[in-house]
């Protein structure tokens, strides 16, 4: 009986392999002349095909050569090697057995097929070369993510999605409910009556699970979350989605320091997990998406990430001969261009930004003795531009009580909040990466679209 | 200058530790005499404490004596060995330093508190050694579960949790909108314009990601989910949570034998996982929680599962002298006292269950040939029930569409998922875990509230 292998078995054997095997898998091509024919099959462990070799005797030779791509067959055959071609094996078929039909309309022929199209079939979309090595780097990166914090004790903290909080001015957010649009239950002055809601009140989907996970830093000291987060937000762009994971590491007796230092550590180990791990896919994208992913990930492994405060960028940016569509000033929020230019033109490599002005950013950021500035920390890096958001949070009780106050936030909202405090003042600080954008930095795909299994925009929820 | 350690570095470490060291973390206990005192310190590294041994010669030993717990402290002092006490050393402090403040009304004191009440204190009940343990046990085993599938390059999908597909009858559902509820737009008839939604079309979160995982398996191979799910159903048992995360793999080429032998090998994984990464914490919760946990987790590695068909576990039920509450005949949903027996008393271990009749099974299941079953598994395991549910996919384009029929389903709605067949009838088998009851099986927690960081049930949603 032949030995069952899998295309990633043959490709990854230490020695030849000699004895008959037997391979499952789809058709990617075919073609048969009279005398000798030749299929492309994929059995999905590798990106490669293996080319199996078919002759005209065969007993259904010529039904073989008519077969439908994607049809499922099993092939018994001996491995051939081929030293000299640019495939170092193929198969030389004794039996080819067609296991599973496929229709001959087929909608991913072999031509090039735009994003968009691809898109409208997200469900055959992973099929493409292309979508294979992306959902493949995107779950390596993943678990290079779990890799690097377990190994560093970081426990993985699962932070609720429903949430009857606010979103800290974070984003528009999505109402969670059971109740019958249609008949809707209201309370004495006409209101909809959100206590007969089936949490017994107004819920939401967060934005964010960062101050919840707080809590279990204040325990636990190390922790993260990584999971899906949302915004109701009605953006268009090519960098935002409705739906988007986020990682969101904290850590007790940290600094903003240990902020830049855990999150460049762990950029660099998720893009070294993938050049061990993920070669072809990586090869694959360099050669037909982005001609510079490979060495802009090469420089990112290599070179020490750049640190600078947000004044001295400010200085920077005004002293650029560059005409920027927004003016510089001390105090705005950069835009992408000033970013970018940051990134791409100035450091060349990924750059930390510090202590922005608190007015900028959020509540929970710990002031700094300058009273202007909180101890905040963006990480901008290439074609991305901003892609960590870290920061000391404020630790003392009542710094932070009074922040809440400036922000026009509820005290009752957040009494869980300050109490983390009132029970043990602990210097903390963590960090978040959307981890979309983290998929296409290290893909090369410019598209957020493009790098979620079905994503979500305005006016997209299919499948 | 002292060297910067943590608890668990103490604890691990290969030799002696000579030089003086310095140590950051919360107090737990402290208790002082006139001449000497002592603190127990818990830095979140290790569930184990470290005893700090201060005497009265510290410059602020009055102070100390009377710090509330959980006051944040750094100590520097050397480590004396004790190998004949219960604890293998104590620090010596040199000097003893309040970093962050407690006030004194600190919800923990150091007696047992009910499950019930820390409920409520949620967001500091992380502190406790039960909580510590479930948490990181919990993390552990998330860790374990992508580990075993990625050792055997299985491709983690994230599929999306907003979602226009109906539940296929798996629970109720929970409506997302961004419509005003107290201004709904209204279509000719008087009803809910959906059209004027976010996503132009009413939207719900979903209850499974297994149908949009199978078109990652028929490219992929191997794939798996691992994320949230929800159900709007108004239960309030200790196993149902409105929100909990499902580990769903889906393997190309595989069939039930397939699922019971990738299922058996990722969950006795797990707990060979945790016998070697949390044995503090299983010793723990063993003696604290559940005196047959470690027990019953090594009989789970140790055996192998028990195999038996559905209907041949209704005639052992028929023939058991046991008065069940629910009379046993073929076609029944089997209840968790049914379940309960056979792992229990029967079989003394996990039993995976067999070819289902295919009327209490779903559409997607695969009609075996005799017509009544369908390729479908369930795992049931002691204390637990049911912990994992699995079937082979029907891959037979006609027998699915035919099925959809059958379920009233609509074939629109799954034109998708046809299609999936249509361009490639292939054997795919996939099952299904809920994490939160893995976690509760490994912890020996019998409440799934205390498994979630923060539990969603129905009239909850607080933090």
């Amino acid at each position: 009986m032949a030995k069952q292998v899998t295309v990633k078995e043959l490709y990854t054997a230490d020695t030849e392999v000699t004895e008959p095997v037997e391979l499952t898998g789809w058709v990617k091509t075919v073609r048969a002349s009279k005398n000798v024919g030749f299929v492309e099959l994929n059995d999905g462990s590798s990106l490669k095909n293996v080319q199996i070799v078919m002759k005209s005797d065969l007993p259904n030779y010529e039904a073989l050569g008519k077969m439908p791509i994607s049809t499922t067959i099993t092939v018994e055959g001996t491995v051939a090697y081929t030293p000299k071609a640019p495939q170092p094996f193929e198969i030389h078929a004794a039996s080819i057995k067609e296991v599973g039909h496929s229709d001959n309309d087929y909608p991913l022929q072999k031509k090039k097929h735009s994003y968009e199209y691809l898109r409208t079939i997200a469900h055959l979309r992973p099929r493409t070369n292309t979508f294979y090595s992306v959902f493949k780097i995107r779950s390596l990166a993943a678990f290079a993510v779990h890799q690097y914090l377990q190994d560093r004790d970081f426990v993985y903290v699962n932070t609720p999605l429903i949430t009857s909080s606010d979103s800290e001015g974070a984003g528009e957010m999505f109402r969670v409910t059971t109740l019958d649009l249609n008949n809707l239950p209201k309370d004495e002055e006409g209101h909809v009556d959100d206590t007969q809601d089936f949490f017994k009140k107004e819920t939401n989907l967060t934005v964010s699970g960062q101050l919840p996970v707080e809590s279990f830093a204040l325990a636990l000291r190390n922790v993260y979350t990584f999971g899906p987060t949302f915004r109701a937000e009605n953006s268009h762009t090519t960098r935002h989605a409705s739906e988007f994971w986020m990682i969101e590491p904290e850590m007790a007796f940290a600094d903003l320091k240990d902020v830049m230092d855990v999150s460049e550590g762990l950029l660099k180990s998720v893009i070294r997990y993938l050049f061990s791990h993920a070669q072809d896919e990586l090869q694959f994208l360099n050669d037909n998406v982005d001609d510079q992913l490979i060495e802009r990930l090469t420089t990112t492994v290599n070179e020490e990430f750049a640190r600078v405060t947000y004044t001295d960028a400010i200085d920077i940016l005004q002293q650029a001969d560059v005409d920027f569509e927004e003016p510089v000033e001390w105090g705005i929020d950069l835009d992408a261009e000033h970013e970018r230019y940051l990134s791409e033109q100035v450091y060349k490599k990924p750059v930390f930004l510090t202590d922005y002005p608190k007015d900028i950013k959020a509540f929970y950021m710990r002031d700094n003795a300058d009273e202007k500035t909180v101890a905040a920390v963006d990480l901008l890096v290439p074609e991305i531009g901003e892609l960590v958001g870290g920061s000391q949070r404020e630790e003392r009780e009542a710094v932070l009580a009074q922040k809440i106050q400036d922000f026009n936030l509820s005290e009752d909202e957040y009494q869980w909040y300050l109490d983390l405090r009132k029970y043990g003042e602990t210097e903390h600080s963590g960090f978040g990466i959307g981890f979309e954008r983290l998929v296409m930095y290290v893909t090369g795909i410019d598209n957020i679209r493009d790098v979620i299994p079905y994503p979500r925009t305005p006016g997209n929820a299919e499948f």
